[in-house]
Order: C-alpha cells, then sequence, then structure tokens
C-alpha cells in the first residue's frame, strides 16, 4: 500500500499572513511545493500571500522559487509550474477598508479555484495582530463561506500566558467556531512525535507496564546546541518556558500520558489529552522554589572558541532573567501516574542538540542476581530527533560464571524504513488542514490548560526575588543543581552526550 | 570487574570413562584445556582417561594434544603443558575386579594431585554402561571419599523412557548420594539458555507481560540443516522425540516458563523447574493423535543435489517409522500459564540449523489502527544459536499521512558483547561441578517428570496403526500440516528462512 497516495483535498485558496516572514519561506511554502510534488494538492489550487511590503504577483513568486530552490535543489522545473499558483496582495493588516479589497482579490482567484472554493487563512504574523486580523477577517465576512469551508491556522505562540490565551480565544471565537480554528504546534506533525502514539496503542507490550505499578519516572528532555542566535531581542521576552516547555514539551508529555481514546477520531484523542493537562497538579509557590530550576548561559570555551554569555548577546537586557534553561518535576494526579515523577528539561547551548522522551522503569521487585552491581534501570527511550528512533535499555547475562548481569541495548532507528517519503512537520499539518482533520491541531480548552499549569511558575519567578537564575558555561548540560529533582538513590538525568567541556563529544542513542 | 578471574577450585582428578569416544576427544579435553589456559583448574589437578583399548599415557597425551590442537590452532606450547596433567588407564568396565586396581591407579597420582584429593568421575560411554560402571564404582569404594569430595557426571541420554529413567536412578542412588550426582545437559551449559533466566528476572520490563494475560503462545523450534549423517544405526533406535524434545527443548521450556525462584541457589531453582514439568498437561491417547506431529525427511534436491531420504540412509531399517521431526502442541496447567498452549518443534533437514524461544504476545485488546491490515503480533525472539540474541517485533507509526502501523524490530545480538571470554557448554559445565554448583545440572526428579511427560507419546506411537508418520522433503520445514497445531486466525510456525526449495536462503532474527 503507498502510503504516498493520499485523498486529494477539496479545492482551496491558502490565504497567508506575514507572507513576507522567514516563516513563509523557510517552511510554508517549501511544504506547500511538497505537497504539489507529491500530487497532494487539489485539482484547483491558489496561494495569495499577503504582508505589508509592496511586491508584484512576478516578484512574489521569484522570491518563493528562490526559497524553494534552495531546500529542494533539483526541482527547478516543478518550482516553475507551483510558482504560477502564487500571488500577492499587499495590505496594511490593521486597516478595516482593506480585507474588503482582499475580499475581491481571492474572489478574482476563482479563476483558479471556482466560485465554490474553500479558504484556509493562515495567520503567520507576529502574535500581538492574531486578534486585529480575525476581527477583521470577520467585519469583512470572510469568517463564513457559502458554497464550502473556510478555516483559519494560527501559529504559536497562542497567547504568551493564561490570561492572554484566554483572551485571544474569546476574540476568535467571536469570529469563528472552535471546528474552523487550527492551533498550529509543529512539533505535533512529527512523525516520531505522532509514533509514541502508535508505539502506545498498537502494541500488546507496551501498554501494560505503562503506568505507576511499573514505571519509576518519566524523563524529557529538549536540548539545543546553539544559543538564541540573532534573536536576543525576541528571546529576552520570552525563554525557555514559554518557548519550550508550556508548547512542545507538555504536548508531547500528553501524549506519553494519555490514556487509549476510544477511537482515533480527533475530538477523542484530543478528550483524552486534556484530560491529562486537568490532571496535572498545580504547583505552589513554594513547590516551584523546589520543583522547577531555571538558568542562564554564560561565558565560556567550546572546543576551543569563546562562547558569549546570554547577557552579552545582542538584544539581551545586561540584567536578564529570562531563563535559558528550565527544568521540573510534576506530578499527573489520576489512576494511572499517581505518584510517578514526571521530569522536562530544555535548554539552549547544551552539548548536543536531542529530543527525547524516556520510560524508567522500577527495578524488579525481586532482585536475584546478588553479584551484578551498578544495573541500571530498564529504560525505553523514544528519540524524536535527531536519530529517530526507539531503544530498550535492559539486562542480560554477562558470558562466563556465575549469572552477572550486563546492561545491553535493543534499538530501532527510524531511518530503517527509509524508501517511504517522511513528510515534514508543516507539510503534515497543511495537508491535514486541507482534509479537515484537527487530530494535531490545539483545541482552545487544551491551549488554556497548558497555559494554567505554567502560570504559578511565571508568577513564582516574576514575584520571589529569592528564586535563584543558575548560571551554567555554555556547553554544558545546565545547573548541577537540576541534579537533585531526579528521585531515587543514584538517579540522574539521562546524559545522551558528554558535556562539551569533557574534550570530544560522544552521543549515544 | 573481570569475569573471567574465577575462585579456584579445589585439587581435584577427573576420571573420564569412554576416554577413547568422540565426546571426549571434541568437547571434554578442549573445555577442560580451556579452563586450563584461562587458570582456571586447580593447583594440583589430572585427568585420567580410561577405556578398553590399550593406551600408554604418552600415547593418550599425543592424541588428546591433538584433538587439543585441531581446536586452538596456536596453543601448541600450552597444549604441551596441559598434556602433562593427562593419564591414561585401560581397563574392561564390566570387570569388577578391575576397579581395585583403578583406585590404586587414582591414588597413584597422588603425587600430582595430593592425598587429599576429590575425584569427579566423568560417564562418556554408551548409556548402557552406566549402571554397571556405578555398581562397580561402588563395590571398589570409589563413591565415597573420607577427605573430600567425589562426584559422579553422567552424560545424557539419561534412560530412553521412564521406566528406564526410574531404574538408572535407583540404581545410582544406591551407591551415589543424589547430591554427588550430576547429570549433564549440555543445552543448559549455553550462555544463551542461561541468558533467558537473567532476561526474565533482571528486568522489571519483562516478567509484567510474560503470563497468561499478555501471552498468545509461546513457540519453541530447533532445527538442523544436517541430516543423520554417519549415526544411522543410533539415531534410528532413538529419534527427535528422545533425542532433541524430551532433553534439550523441554528443558527450555523450563527455563521460559518457570516462577521467579527466592534465591540462585541451585536447589530453588532446580524445585521452580519441577514444578514446570509437573504441570505439563499429561496428553491422553486421543491427545497424541491430534497434538503431536511426526515426520520422516524423503529425497529431495537441495540447490541441485541430490540428498537421500532417511529410509535410504546407512544403517536405518528400509521401513523405519522412527521420526526425524516432531512438533507438539501442550498446555502448562498452573496459573502464570492456564489456558496458553506451547509448541515445540524439531526436525532434521531443515533449510537451516535455528534453535529459539519465542514469546507471541496478545493483539492489544482495542485496535486503534484502522487503516493498517496485516499486523503482525508483538513477538519476543530469544535465538539461542546461531546469530544469538533477542530481537523484540512490534509496530511503529509508517511515515506520511494517518496513522499506519508498520512492523519493525528492535534487536540485540551477542556478538555484540565482544571482548569477553564466552565458554563453550561443557567448559562451563565442568567448572560448575568442580565447584560444586548443580545448578545446570538435571535433578532425578525433574529427568523422570520429564520422561513422564513424553512416555504417552511413546506409548501411542508405539501402539496406534493410525498415527501418520508424515514425509518431508529434506530441505524444507517439516510436514505442511504441523501448521495446522498452531491456534488463531492465520497464525503458523515462525519461519525465520524460507525452504531452501524457495531458491536461495534469507534467515532473520
Amino acid at each position: 500500500m503507498d502510503t504516498n497516495k493520499m485523498t486529494k483535498p477539496d479545492n482551496c485558496v491558502i490565504i497567508i499572513f506575514g507572507a513576507s516572514g522567514d516563516l513563509t519561506k523557510r517552511k510554508l511554502i517549501p511544504a506547500i511545493f511538497e505537497l504539489f510534488k507529491q500530487d497532494n494538492l487539489p485539482e484547483k489550487f491558489a496561494v495569495l500571500g499577503t504582508a505589508s511590503s509592496e511586491f508584484t504577483d512576478d516578484e512574489f513568486r521569484s522570491q518563493m522559487k528562490e526559497a524553494v530552490l534552495k531546500v529542494f535543489q533539483d526541482s527547478a522545473d516543478i518550482a516553475e509550474k507551483f510558482a504560477a499558483k502564487l500571488n500577492y496582495y499587499a495590505m496594511d493588516f490593521k486597516n478595516e477598508q482593506a480585507y474588503n479589497d482582499l475580499a475581491s482579490r481571492i474572489k478574482s482567484l476563482g479563476g483558479t479555484c471556482g466560485s465554490g472554493c474553500n479558504y484556509i487563512f493562515y495567520l503567520a504574523t507576529v502574535p500581538s495582530l492574531f486578534e486585529s486580523i480575525s476581527i477583521n477577517l470577520g467585519k469583512a465576512g470572510l469568517n463564513v463561506n457559502t458554497s464550502g469551508f473556510t478555516r483559519i491556522i494560527v501559529e504559536k505562540p497562542f497567547g504568551y500566558d493564561l490570561e492572554s490565551a484566554i483572551k485571544l480565544n474569546n476574540v476568535m471565537h467571536t469570529v469563528f467556531t472552535e471546528e474552523q480554528i487550527y492551533r498550529i504546534d509543529h512539533y505535533l506533525g512529527k512523525e516520531t512525535v505522532q509514533n509514541v502514539l502508535v508505539t502506545r496503542f498498537a502494541n500488546g507490550i507496551f501498554e501494560p507496564v505503562w503506568n505507576r505499578n511499573y514505571v519509576h519516572h518519566v524523563e524529557v528532555t529538549s536540548a539545543e546546541n546553539i544559543g538564541i542566535e540573532n534573536r536576543g531581542a525576541y528571546y529576552d521576552g520570552s525563554g525557555a518556558l514559554r518557548d519550550m516547555l508550556q508548547s512542545h514539551l507538555l504536548r508531547l508529555v500528553t501524549l506519553m500520558a494519555m490514556e487509549p481514546p476510544s477511537s482515533f477520531d480527533s475530538d477523542a484523542v484530543r478528550n483524552e489529552q486534556l484530560k491529562v493537562l486537568q490532571s496535572l497538579r498545580q504547583l505552589t509557590p513554594e513547590d516551584v522554589e523546589k520543583q522547577v530550576i531555571r538558568g542562564q548561559y554564560i561565558a565560556s570555551s567550546i572546543r576551543g572558541s569563546f562562547v558569549k554569555g546570554y547577557r552579552e548577546e545582542k538584544g539581551v537586557d545586561t540584567n536578564s532573567r529570562t531563563e535559558t534553561y528550565a527544568a521540573i518535576k510534576f506530578y499527573i494526579d489520576n489512576w494511572r501516574w499517581g505518584g510517578v515523577p514526571f521530569y522536562i528539561r530544555t535548554g539552549k547551548h547544551m552539548p548536543t542538540r536531542v529530543t527525547e522522551a524516556v520510560i524508567h522503569f522500577k527495578k524488579t521487585p525481586h532482585f536475584l542476581f546478588k553479584e551484578s552491581r551498578d544495573i541500571s534501570d530498564n529504560q525505553f527511550i523514544m528519540r524524536i530527533q535527531p536519530d529517530e528512533g526507539v531503544v530498550l535499555k535492559f539486562g542480560m547475562k554477562e558470558p562466563g560464571k556465575g549469572f552477572k548481569v550486563h546492561n545491553v541495548n535493543m534499538d530501532f532507528h527510524y531511518k530503517d524504513i527509509s524508501n517511504i517519503h517522511i513528510p515534514e512537520a508543516y507539510e503534515r499539518l497543511i495537508y491535514d488542514c486541507m482534509v479537515g482533520d484537527s487530530t494535531l491541531f490545539l483545541r482552545a480548552d487544551a491551549v488554556e490548560a497548558a497555559w494554567r499549569f505554567v502560570e504559578p511558575i511565571q508568577k513564582a519567578w516574576a514575584e520571589n526575588e529569592n528564586i535563584k537564575i543558575y548560571g551554567y558555561p555554555a556547553g554544558t548540560w545546565g545547573p548541577d543543581v537540576a541534579d537533585n529533582l531526579i528521585e531515587g538513590e543514584k538517579r540522574t538525568w539521562r546524559y545522551p552526550c558528554k558535556n562539551l567541556a569533557d574534550d570530544g563529544i560522544y552521543c549515544e542513542l
């Protein structure tokens, strides 16, 4: 069965707000191009880019062609055909009147798409514009479509705290129904993230041990080996908690922790995810002091090269208290996970780039093999990136006299399923929106529940001067003090690579 | 910790009965030599070979040196030193008087071993001599040793049916205590067989699903890709049931099925094994007709070469009803395994040489991924030989749209633990006997329990003319009808390699 033979979506126009931006160039247009190449776009289809810059259609087309060719070097011919589907319209997003003209322009694409066309608005602008664009679309009547569907994709971050997320939901709901709104988190578009669900629910062997009776703790790590690059001004207003933990990583936890849904219907799946978020034990201000560690990278030397500290970065306040590292211990108060600690850590300028979720199993109730020491716990590692795959770490007999236990790995590397096209996250998600499958998009209630969990941390950090920000040298695994979060004798975070300072880097899955 | 640094056994003499035989040359002497090389023999040590052939010590030494050098080509110097520890004594095993002389000869080795020496008698003769040798050792007073231990290793087969096994036990128990008797089954000396216990009991993740709630069935296969070679006369009096199933393979099943022992004390482990054998559901004559398949290889062509059928082999009766293939379905009536079918098959002239035990898990209680067909069951494969290791077969997400399940493998190959000396089965077992560890030897009660299970099959086959012997072409996986034994929709035996007739052979772990 050829998995690339997908149902063709109904004819539609995608209107991208923020078409001159980086995301459009680097991700959205290449993703739509890939769908085109794989013949997964509708028969009649157009893209209308819009931003404040004045471009002609041709200028926009040639920019986008260039962007596509950066990713797909050998596709000049197809890129040429693809470019014909692209159009541009310059407008000021805050100018109500412009939306009426936009409406006409969209309809003038009727020749491409037919009068019974469907519309997808893609908000790829700065988040502060999401509300006004939504309202103005409503005023111009672009929120409803008597002849087909109208959907709106909203980029992350969706709000910057609980209050702003609720407000944005409320405003959008005055214009669009929840079913029309597709809140995107590109993490959920990743194959390996979705694979968490298949691994758990397609196999008879994992689910029986996937609970408090057998799991000692669950660990999620997302490390980047770069700093904030040239995004200092943006990052200093955000930080690791907002940028990574509240969004991607809590999302990953919901997939690791959720109950099996009754079906793969999008609401059935998202109801189960919501239940996890609603079961997160709220942290008190005292809990935040004990269970959350924040850090900031400080200057160091990596492989002989000087690396700036965070506060020395361009665009960053020299007294900044924004965290580039966050680690948290928390609990999910339900029957499956009662009493099992969950840990998340994320940071910039760590020794390597890695995202993984690890189930650490309890030791056997009775250990028979007295001759063996240093037996690690059984671990099931789901590697999201890079070297995507899964590993089971367990003990086998060490050859020779007696019964000594030796730690070994069984592994599967996703790249071994080779001859199948693995879609990029945006490709998958844009396609899903076109066919109306919202399973991998965030529902209003889930977004708010995630912010509700993070809020006490944001508050405590803002209000409690006693909560330290630990410095950690760029190229290391973050503040040592974070090791103390992990409960249990001799247990620490998993260190798949050594600190860069340790000279030479060896990363294991 | 260096695993080859083993405790040195106490000084001893090993007296091998049947020293001119094949087993001594090919297995016993090389195993003792390897112990010598690894410096795992006692300070004072001697081997006394005995058989009816008249050899001088020097002749025996040079034969054994040659045997050793066949296995260890580069060890001429060490083999020379080793040979000095070997001695020979010619005798007629049925001649009572000769045992008194043997006793003197053993004592004359006192110079090597000291007067406070220990003795191990190794019965490597034809089984029909086991009783008389034991009795004669007793009459000569060689069964007791006031200054140390005396142990006796008995080669397999231990009896050829229940009655003869009981009789042999009774006779031996008049001379030796059970603690002195080491019934050997070299299968239990294999690292990968012992690893079944470590894998099960050193890990928190396997044991919870290792029972009737999660296991659909258990499958054990032992296939040989050779025929009976030049052992026609012996084999025609034995057959696959006696030769493989009753001994090695039931043994492997006990390791797969046993409860965790309270300690690794030899009786604690063997008590649990006995419980499994005692829980085997006895087959009625009707059960034998339905649940046991026997076969005989018939002439065929393998890769263009003609291969004789079994009845055409030298030494085999042209109307022989001896099976070269046996497959059986049976149950273990206890709380862990109630209702779970177990299957064993073994045969000669199959497509490849492989021994493996496979846990087939039940499907998930609810299958969410409707788009997926042909999802195999989850399997945990323990490969005993060759390509020793373990594999977990399970489902992961197939890249692309939707949630389709793709069958993948996670594997561990034992050869990846490389820089450790992996002892041969006999090396391990002879060492264990020297240090008095009987864990891997068969106790009288277990041997009898295994024969008790096999007896109704032997009887039915002997008495019921209606039970067919199916022919199967040499180089195939045995009679097709054996597939019907396996319960469950679309379930068959695992075929790790295709039939040779299928042109080209591809074996997967």
